[in-house]
């Protein structure tokens, strides 16, 4: 099967009513010459991917959504699900496919496809499993959308995101890892509801490996303007280092509370990776903890790997890293995080 | 378990930072004497219900969304997995519980639950056992949310909004069923993509019983101002009536290829009443073919029946319904389709 | 005064922190090699133009906007008051000038300049005047932005939009005038607010030449899927025609009414640009009475002349014009119409 | 003059179709029991007020928005020029009235109306006449909308939002200043024009009395989650107090530019108190710099006195003032600010 969806044709005796209503207007040019519309494809059908196509969808960020998967009935039942609820949308086009020429010319690429563990299988076995399955998804992606901007969703997602920057031959601004800009949402809820405020009034980055290792920045959390560390000194109110620790260790619980809860995550990684793509395509130059070239940043050495940090990002992808200051511990706790990463690397056959 | 869920407590030494952060105002009121937000709660925390709920999250129609379901831990995970994208989205108290008590005060409440059939059971044994569930779930909303608006998502819809109705003591006009208004967007798709325009620009209305024996308005269908069947005369289109029931066909089969093809619907449904949410919560005065108590119109007689019929809604519920002309053939089915579901409720026991 | 402004540096011992703040990233390419952001350009500042341009801020259809009047200080006035607000809004780049270059690239010009009556003065040659102006704006336009789409809101609308065509030698499907969109939305205001429905259920349109000789379509009016006429005939209630004509009559008095009040018209004007804006750059594919070239529709022939009908936009610009069914004295009016245009357009010298 | 207006009825012969068009829904309540949408009343109908109100219903921030004006013809213009957009937004009643009865019952009531200097007249005297102007404002908004949160705009602002608070009567949580949120745009967006970032990413505040003497809070300043002056510090960049304050100068005297260049200032303004409306009515919970009774916070005492200091919004009006640390510089200032402002209440006549 190696064509795209289209919609069902109105049946036999069809009534074709396209030329008879509209007269095109003298001279018009061919509608392809001037082509200039935003375009996102998403690679899996699965709950990440679809809640990531849904609210990208529902928050108008594209003029054409492309689903690609490699279970067609599945693939097209999401397309058709979508599509029903034309008449409460602005229009956007949606199509489908499990051949990856629908994505040509995309503008931005989000792959959530991942390999499933297998029981009794090691992690870098699995590892490998993806990485080959990234070998049948990178190099199409990256010949029908050689201008995208690749954001990366799988998991484990910085080692993902280094082996999709190697097989797409993309410079690496163009690819990135969702990283830790979901879990510096779920720091700055926990935050936020906490003090009853508005989580977007609280700043808070929780850098470094997506998961258990990830390293939250202390000493730049602040809430409507007062920095929290600095606020406590002053205050005079005591607190144990095991206190921040604690929230910290809360939020990488939550994302496995929800999986033990409801069997997987979609809601909030659909909603943070639509934010990204906002900021990417509309060229926003916001800050957001997301997995990039770490190297050469904060003493990470002794090879090419992707963490996290405060990247500001626009149209054009990654525009810079901000320079944010760590403490010693911080740093080190990075470079611990980046030397591990490597040593997995190495493992790795990518190409 | 009988409480809402709050957000975990920030561990062991949790840290109080509320009082230092913010000073109360001189003089303020207690935040409780003036409340007049928007709350709406979700009743099945299922794919359909879900959908609903993140939707009406994504397009901020209230302050506050609860959801209720009768499985605990899916139910907090659900409610965790939306909570977390707080950074991403305008602040929306978000809560969940098994007890009906968190739905009080409720301007709409939506209910998406319903009995799974058993292989060998009985249509109407499958009903009247959602009939029992109903009885758990209607009382307690009508105890705890007196003025709201109730829309019935449970198939088969018609028959349970008027179940919803007589359990609930509602007057009619707050009391819906989502009905035909996804069918109608259906409709409205396929045919603005065959004429590749903007399904907004699509009006056209199925009507009657949700399900197989609906009614397309064919006389009432214009796109962009132009009335399609006067047009095909006055054009000397020559067609087939059975060209006109193949497309009706085509919707009524599109939910079932979609059910065929990934197991449920979902995201359409969701838009769907998300939509009707916006129309009645923000006084739109809107349009929607929704079912509504239809003992009357159309020589609807015998008995009180719920049936899709173009209803003007807006804060109070169903305003109107729009006299829109009939041939008589569609009124015909319409009777047609009241005796049947009088036959059924007949059969049930209500109260 | 020839250049764009920019904003005002930060005064002596401005503070550098760009470098220092952000570390570009390894092997990130040129920002302007990936460049496809939506830039729209308004012409002429005044309150017509300002409402237009502050609308489609609001509404956040341009990632840049570009102001162009021969007024410096109010240029930079209205640039600074809207650039004052970014803190409130998704981020747009907004830059004004008095020079035409800062167009270069626009996806569509909004022209909106035009001179005004001196006391005494006929309207040829009021017309005639603007005709000079638009010598001296079309021109830099359609060089700087060879590919835009150009919306012409000056006004006599139909006159200058034909003009604007010959002037930029543009296709015509990528030359419009705002026509009769907003007078077919003030129609469907009074509509609406007499039956106390939505405007959006209301499809009325009033097409022809913008103005007092305009044509209302009364035969393609629709409430909620409810053909007005038809309707009235098959409930037998009598109408006087003179009671439609009041309707349009009120339609046509309604402008001059503002402007008698206010001293001029601006945020219906600039509702209703915004509207086509997102049409045309979103490629929405929705139907719009708009002033597009009309010879060889409904009869109008003897040259070139722009009229409004209802038109389908999209990214392409104008996709078709809408077979709509005139009634004879319909298409006579539209006839008249256009040839008192011809002999208005056979007396300017354009080029 | 003492009636709200209504829409221009439908002429002579005019055709009622409401009747036969809609059928009542058998025992639908009154549409008045159940009456819970949003009412934002604008006092004041010039160029701040109507960008207030523009940019209100562009944002669908209102169910109902009420314009009152001295002036009965600029009300009714303004009235229908903003209700003739109709068919482009989501359905808002819009009316307007020289009688304060009109705001019956609203959620918030915005005073843009002031009196303007006449030359040779002392500020003191302006401001003896605005309190006249007040005394005929606010005793009945207090009267009509009980219930209602006022935020003041009318300059000088933190004197007159002391003013309306004892015209009022109202607790002081309910009577807010506008005060320096717009300052602390103009500041943010200074800022970030600087560094390239969007105006989101950068958290700063201006505090104080709105105009020439507000403090800028250095100490809190952080762009993208990194504090600016700890960070100019671990960078070891110098920079002399100077640059900042010319940083701030410039704040200041970017308000007087837009005013000298064009005439006055309504956009940014428009957007600042539409920001505010949004934060209180949907119960955003966020912080923003507004005018609020400030005696008791950093050592400012010797009695009543408005100033804008960080403060949380929500449904209930002000919820708390953010202790954010100042220098005892900052906090100085504050002090000599309020002394100031108490001098001039002293010499008023309020009630």
């Amino acid at each position: 099967m190696h064509k795209s969806y289209s919609v069902s044709s109105l049946g036999p005796g069809g009534l074709d009513l396209t030329g008879a209503f509209f007269k095109p207007i003298r001279g018009a040019a061919s509608p392809s010459r001037i082509k200039r519309h935003t375009k996102i494809s998403v690679i899996g059908a699965g709950n990440v991917g679809m809640a990531i196509a849904q609210t990208i969808l529902t928050q108008d960020l594209a003029d054409e959504l492309v689903l690609v998967d490699a279970k067609p009935d599945k693939l097209r039942g999401e397309m058709l699900d979508l599509q029903h609820a034309a008449a409460f949308l602005p229009r956007t086009k949606i199509i489908a496919s499990v051949d990856y020429a629908v994505t040509v010319g995309s503008d931005l690429c989000i792959v959530t496809a991942g390999a499933r563990q297998i029981p009794g299988e090691s992690r870098l076995n699995l590892l490998q499993r993806n990485v080959s399955l990234f070998r049948n998804i990178i190099p199409p992606l990256a010949e029908h959308a050689p201008e995208a901007i690749l954001v990366i969703v799988s998991n484990p997602v910085d080692v993902l995101t280094y082996v999709a920057w190697k097989l797409s031959g993309f410079p690496s601004n163009r690819v990135i890892g969702s990283g830790t800009n979901l879990d510096s949402s779920r720091f700055q809820f926990l935050i936020a509801d906490h003090l009853d405020v508005n989580a977007q009034d609280v700043q808070a980055f929780i850098v470094g490996e997506h998961g258990d290792s990830s390293v939250a920045l202390w000493s730049s959390i602040s809430v409507g303007g007062v920095p929290v560390l600095s606020f406590l000194e002053k205050q005079e109110i005591s607190y144990e280092k095991e206190t921040l620790e604690n929230i910290h260790k809360a939020v990488i619980d939550s994302a496995y509370e929800v999986i033990s809860l409801k069997g997987y995550t979609s809601w909030a990684i659909g909603y943070s990776v639509a934010n990204l793509a906002r900021t990417l395509l509309r060229d926003q130059r916001k800050i957001h903890p997301v997995s990039v070239l770490a190297t050469g940043f904060y003493g990470i050495e002794g090879g090419e790997v992707f963490l996290s940090l405060p990247a500001q990002l626009g149209r054009g992808g990654v525009l810079g890293v901000t320079n944010v200051h760590l403490t010693d511990e911080e740093e080190h706790k990075l470079r611990e995080s980046a030397k591990t990463i490597l040593e997995v690397q190495d493992q790795l056959h990518v190409c």
